[in-house]
C-alpha cells in the first residue's frame, strides 16, 4: 500500500520509479495498491484495517467504494460518516500501477460482505475488462458510478490531471447502460442512491406512495418523482376507505397523503399500516416537517412501527429537522435512510428504478448472419495495397452489400455509353454522381444529378458532370461516374461507427439531417450489439414516432432496419481495421425489401501502426 | 396575524368564517396575515418580531422570504439557520384572506433591509399584479422562486391541497422569464442561490476560475459548470507565468487549478491573489478537501486574505469538512458562502448568470401596428350572433388579414362556376378544400385537393369533394368550397394562443409537424409580447437553425415572421373574447412577401358568461 506521490503523475522520471516499484513487488510475489493514493479500509472485524491517512473512521456496512481520486476518498469518508453510510471496504487506487479497479471489482463479485459498489472514476484502464466484470456483478449487486469528464472542458482538465486519454462521453453512457451501471452526476447523488440501496430492498416497480405531514413538501416530492418518470399512483381498492376510517377527522385521502395539521406519530403509524399493504405501490416515501409541538423521536418510532414487515422500499425525508437530530439518527440506525430534501429521494428512486428495469431486460443473444467476409477482406486489402484508407461510394457500398446490408444498386461508368448501359441495367430513374473520393460532400458541390429518366438524360448528365469536375484541380484519375438506382420517399436514417480510444467501436444510429446535426437525437452503443441493444437504440430516439408512422404515414420496415444494424455490428466485430463508418443516408421504407443504404464512407486505421 | 386553521381550506363553512374575519378586520381598519399560516418574522432590531410558532430564531440578514406553505416555513427557518442564511423578514401567508404575497412584495420593493426575495409558491392569486410588481423589483433585487405543481400529478395534488385552479406550467415558466424571476426546482437550490446572492456581488459574466487542492472535485466542478452553460475559461496573459512563479514546485497551471498535493493555506492565498486579478474571470470557486495534515482554519483565513478587495463573486466548497466545521462557519460569517458539493455551486452560478443576462436584456417596447380592428369586431359579432364560437377557414384567415398577418388568398365558392372564377382571380395552381367548420382536420379526411392547375381540374375537384361530403351525415348548410392560393416550399411553422386560467393569454410559436407534436419544441410567452420576447421565442427553439438556412437552404424572411407574431399579440390584446388561436401552418418563406398563414382556427369564449 504505497500512499506516497511522485511517480507516474509527475512525468518520465516518476514513471521509471513506478516501474521499478512494481518490478520489486513482483520479485517477491507481492501485490501493490497505489502509489499516489489515499489508502484502503476493510471494516470486517476480523481485519479492522485502516491504511488511509484520513482521520475519519469508516462505519461498518455493505458498500464497497473505489475512488480514483485520493482527495475525494477523504471527503467521501467524512460525508459518509455524517450520513451514516457504512462500508465493507474503501479503496483509493491512485496510479493503479499494479492493482486496478477491475481487480478489486472482481474480488467484490464474490465478497459476501459487499452488496453494493460505489465508484468514482476519471478514466477506464481496461474498459473491455470492466465491461465483462461489471456486467456480471450488476446481475446481483448494483454498481453506482460518478464518471468525471462528462463535458469537453471537464475531460480536458481530466486528461491534464491524470495523463490519460479522454474517452467519448457517449461511450461512457453506452458502456454503463450496457453493463447495468447506474451513472450519477455528483458525489451527492452517489451517496443518496448508495444509502437507499444499502439499507432497503429494490422496489418491484415505479409506483410511489407519499405520506406526509406537510402539503408543500409532498407537492415538491410529487413534482420531482413524476418529472423523473416515477408514478405517484392512486390508491387501490379499499385503501381510501381504510385510511378515512383509521384517520378520523382527515379530509382528503389521496396520494400524496397530507396528514392533518398537527399530525404526530400516531397518524403516521396508522396511515403507514394501511398504505404499506396497498398493492398499488412499490415504495413509500414518508415526509416529516417537525413542528415545534411534535416529538420527533415519537414520529421516528411510529414510522418504524408503521412500516414493519413490508418488503417495499421505505425512504424518509425529515425536512428542517436540524443538524444532529436524534430522531434522524435513530431512523438511520434502524435501516431507514433519511434525506433532508424530497428531491434527493426522487433522484435515488428513479435511478434505482432504472436498475430494476435493467435487471428485467431480456438477455438477448448476439446474432450472427451468414456473410461474405472474404469479399470484404479483398476490398480492404486492395485499398490498403494502394495506400488508401478511405472507402467511399461503390467500394463502401460493396462492403455493406457483402454483409447483407441492403444497398441501392450502382455501377461505375467511364463513358457516356457505359453510363447509359449501367442505367439500362439498373432501371430508370437513376442518379448520376461523380465517382471520386476527393469530392466527399457531393450534394453541396453540385456533383450529383437526380431523377434521370431516359438514356438521353443520363448521357447529358455524364457530359455535364465531366465538364464541372475538370475545373477541380489535381484530379489525377480518369473521370468516372457512379450510376445509381434512385431511391425516393422513405425516411432518411444514419447508421455509423466511431472508435473510442478506450472502449473501441461504438455503433451509432439516428434519423438523418436535422435530427442528427441539430437536435443530436442519436443513440450509441458499444459493439457488439445484442438484439435488445438495437431495439433500445431505435426505440429510445425522440424522433422514434417518425419510424412507426406519423400523421398517417406507413410505419417503416422495422425488421430490416434492426437486422441492418446487427449486420453492421457483425462487420465491425469482424474487421479491426475499420475505424469509422458513416452510412448516410440509409433510407428506411415501409415496403419490405425497399429500405436501402444510398451512400457510405468507411475509414480504416492507418495500416502502418497507430492502430488505436 | 391569524395562525389558526379551519377556514377556507376546510370548505364552505370555513370560508364563511374567513369572510367574517376579514370583514371584522376591515371594520376596525386592520390588515390581517393568514389565517392558516406559520406566522411572520421581522429581524430588524427596531422590531425584533417573531410571530411564528416555530422554535428556530431567524438570523438577521438581507433576504425576504415568503412561503405559501406553513410547514415549509418551519423547515426553511431551520435549514437557513444551519446554512447561516439571514433574513430581513419571513412571511407565511396561509390563506391570503387579506394580505397577499403581492402586497408583501410591493412593500419589499422599497424596503432598505431587503435585497433578495425568495419565494415558495403553489399558485398565483393575481398573476397580472405579480407580473407588474416582480418586473419592477427584479430590476434591482433578484427574486428566486420555487413553484410547486410543475408536473400534472403535482399540479393535481396542489389543487386538492390549496383548492386553487392549476396553472399551465409553461405559463409559469413564461411568467418568470418575462419578469426576471429565477425559477429553481427545489428548496435546496433556493437556499444555494439565496446564500450566494445575499453575500456576494452578481458576476459580470459567465467565466469561472476554479482553485482547488484536489483534482477530482475540481473535475466535477468543471463538468457541472460547463454542462450548465458556464465557461471555465483559460487564464489571460500573464496569469500562468505569475502562478508558476508564485507557486514554485507546481507542475501544471491551468484552469481548473489543481494545487500540489498537501497544499495548505499559503498556496490558496498565493494562487487567489493572482487569479483574482485575472480579467478573464467573473467569479472564483475555491474547493478545499481537508486532508488530515492541513489546518482548516488556516485555509479559510488564507482564502479570505487571498480574495480581499476583489469584486468577483467568490464561492467556496469544503467537501467533507464534516458537520460543524469551525472553518466553514468562519467563512460563512465572513461573507463567503460555503457549499458541501461543487455541483450546488455550479447550479447557483448558472442561475445567477441567467439573472445577469435578464438584467442586460434590451428593454424593447410593445409595438403597435395600424390594423383593421373594426373588421375583426364585425366578424366576431356575426359569429356570436349565430351562436358560433369557432371560426375556421376563410373567416379565421380574414381575422388575421385584418391585423396585417399575411394569409394565403382564398375565396368561397358555392358552385363549380364560382370555384373556377375564384381560381382565375387567385391564379393557378390552387388548393380546393371543403368549407365546413365541422370537418376541422381536413387533410386526414381527404377533403383537400391540391395543386390544381387548370379550370377543368378545379371543376372536377368541386364535384369530387361534393360527392364525398354528401356522405357525411348531418350536413345542413349548402355545400361550398374554399379555393385557395397554393403555397409551396418554405418551412411550416405554427403560431397560436391559449388561455391560462390565471395568466390569461399565452402566445405560442414553433415549427410545424413533428417539431410541435413529437419533439415539443415550442415557445410560450405571456401576452403582450415585446420585440425582445418574439426574438427569444424564435431564437431559443432547438430547431431554430432550420429557419436561418440549413444545408444550403436560404434563411426565411425573419422580419415578416417576427412582425406576424407581434401582430398576433396585438390581436389577442385587443379582443378579450378570443380564447384559442391556432395558425397552422404559417409557411415561412425566404422570399419577401411570400410567407403566409394557410389555415387557422379561432375559438371564442362562450358568449354567455364563463369567460375565464
Amino acid at each position: 500500500m504505497v500512499i506516497s506521490a511522485g511517480f507516474r503523475e509527475v512525468g518520465a522520471e516518476g514513471l521509471k520509479l513506478e516501474n521499478q516499484l512494481v518490478a520489486n513487488c513482483g520479485k517477491y510475489g507481492m501485490r501493490m495498491i497505489g502509489p499516489n493514493c489515499f489508502g484502503i479500509v476493510n471494516t470486517d472485524p476480523e481485519y479492522s484495517l485502516n491504511c488511509t491517512f484520513g482521520k475519519t473512521r469508516a462505519l461498518q456496512g455493505r458498500v464497497g467504494f473505489i475512488s480514483q481520486s485520493g482527495a475525494l476518498g477523504e471527503a467521501i469518508m467524512n460525508q459518509a460518516h455524517v450520513l451514516g453510510l457504512g462500508f465493507s471496504m474503501v479503496a483509493s487506487i491512485g496510479n493503479k500501477a499494479d492493482v486496478s479497479a477491475n481487480d478489486i471489482l472482481e474480488f467484490w463479485k464474490d465478497d459476501p460482505n459487499t452488496d453494493i459498489v460505489l465508484l468514482y472514476l476519471e478514466n477506464f484502464g481496461n474498459p473491455r475488462r470492466f465491461t465483462k466484470i461489471a456486467r456480471e456483478i450488476s446481475l446481483t449487486k448494483p454498481i453506482v458510478a460518478v464518471k468525471a469528464g462528462r463535458t469537453t472542458q471537464g475531460a480536458a482538465a481530466g486528461s491534464s490531471h491524470t495523463g490519460a486519454l479522454a474517452e467519448l462521453d457517449v461511450g461512457v453512457d453506452a458502456l454503463f447502460d450496457q453493463c447495468g451501471v447506474l451513472r450519477v452526476s455528483s458525489v451527492e447523488e452517489l451517496f443518496d442512491v448508495g444509502a437507499a440501496l444499502s439499507k432497503q430492498p429494490i422496489p418491484k416497480g415505479n409506483r410511489v406512495a407519499i405520506v406526509s405531514n406537510a402539503g408543500g413538501p409532498a407537492l415538491l416530492a410529487t413534482d420531482a418523482l413524476v418529472s423523473l418518470g416515477m408514478d405517484v399512483a392512486p390508491y387501490a381498492g379499499q385503501t381510501k376507505a381504510r385510511l378515512k376510517r383509521t384517520l378520523s377527522g382527515q379530509g382528503n385521502v389521496n396520494n400524496p397523503l397530507d396528514l392533518v395539521a398537527g399530525a404526530g406519530g400516531e397518524h403516521f403509524r396508522k396511515a403507514l399500516k394501511v398504505v404499506k399493504n396497498d398493492p398499488n405501490f412499490d415504495s413509500i416515501v414518508t415526509i416529516f416537517v417537525p413542528p415545534v409541538t411534535i416529538n420527533q423521536m415519537d414520529v421516528a418510532q411510529s414510522i418504524l412501527d408503521g412500516v414493519k414487515g413490508t418488503n417495499k422500499m421505505i425512504l424518509a425525508c425529515f425536512m428542517g429537522a436540524g443538524e444532529g437530530s436524534a430522531a434522524v439518527d435513530y431512523l438511520k440506525q434502524s435501516g431507514i435512510p433519511v434525506y433532508i430534501f424530497p428531491e434527493a429521494i426522487a433522484k435515488a428512486l428513479s435511478l434505482i428504478d432504472s436498475y430494476r428495469r435493467w435487471l428485467q431486460r431480456p438477455r438477448t443473444k448476439f446474432k450472427t448472419f451468414s456473410v461474405n467476409k472474404k469479399r470484404v477482406q479483398e476490398i480492404i486489402d486492395t485499398a490498403i495495397g494502394s495506400r488508401c484508407t478511405a472507402l467511399v461510394g461503390e467500394a463502401a457500398l460493396a462492403v455493406l452489400d457483402a454483409y447483407g446490408i441492403p444497398v441501392a444498386r450502382c455501377r461505375i461508368a467511364y463513358s457516356e455509353k457505359e453510363a447509359v448501359a449501367a442505367a439500362d441495367k439498373i432501371g430508370y430513374p437513376v442518379v448520376v454522381k461523380v465517382n471520386s473520393p476527393e469530392i466527399l460532400h457531393k450534394t453541396e458541390s453540385g456533383a450529383v444529378l437526380v431523377d434521370l429518366r431516359t438514356a438521353k438524360e443520363v448521357k447529358g448528365a455524364f457530359a455535364n458532370l465531366k465538364k464541372k469536375v475538370i475545373k477541380i484541380p489535381r484530379k489525377k484519375d480518369r473521370f468516372s461516374v457512379m450510376v445509381q438506382e434512385m431511391v425516393t420517399g422513405g425516411i432518411e436514417t444514419v447508421m455509423g461507427m466511431t472508435t473510442d480510444p478506450s472502449f473501441g467501436p461504438l455503433i451509432m444510429f439516428g434519423l438523418g439531417g436535422i435530427y442528427v446535426e441539430i437536435l443530436k437525437d442519436v443513440a450509441f452503443r458499444i459493439n457488439p450489439l445484442t438484439v435488445y441493444n438495437v431495439e433500445e437504440m431505435i426505440g429510445n430516439l425522440k424522433s422514434f414516432p417518425l419510424l412507426t408512422g406519423f400523421r398517417g404515414t406507413e410505419p417503416v420496415d422495422m425488421p430490416t432496419l434492426k437486422e441492418s444494424l446487427l449486420r453492421l455490428s457483425q462487420l465491425v466485430a469482424d474487421f479491426d481495421q475499420l475505424s469509422e463508418i458513416d452510412i448516410n443516408p440509409f433510407i428506411a421504407q415501409s415496403e419490405k425489401g425497399k429500405s436501402k443504404a444510398v451512400d457510405a464512407r468507411i475509414i480504416m486505421h492507418h495500416p502502418t501502426g497507430n492502430r488505436r
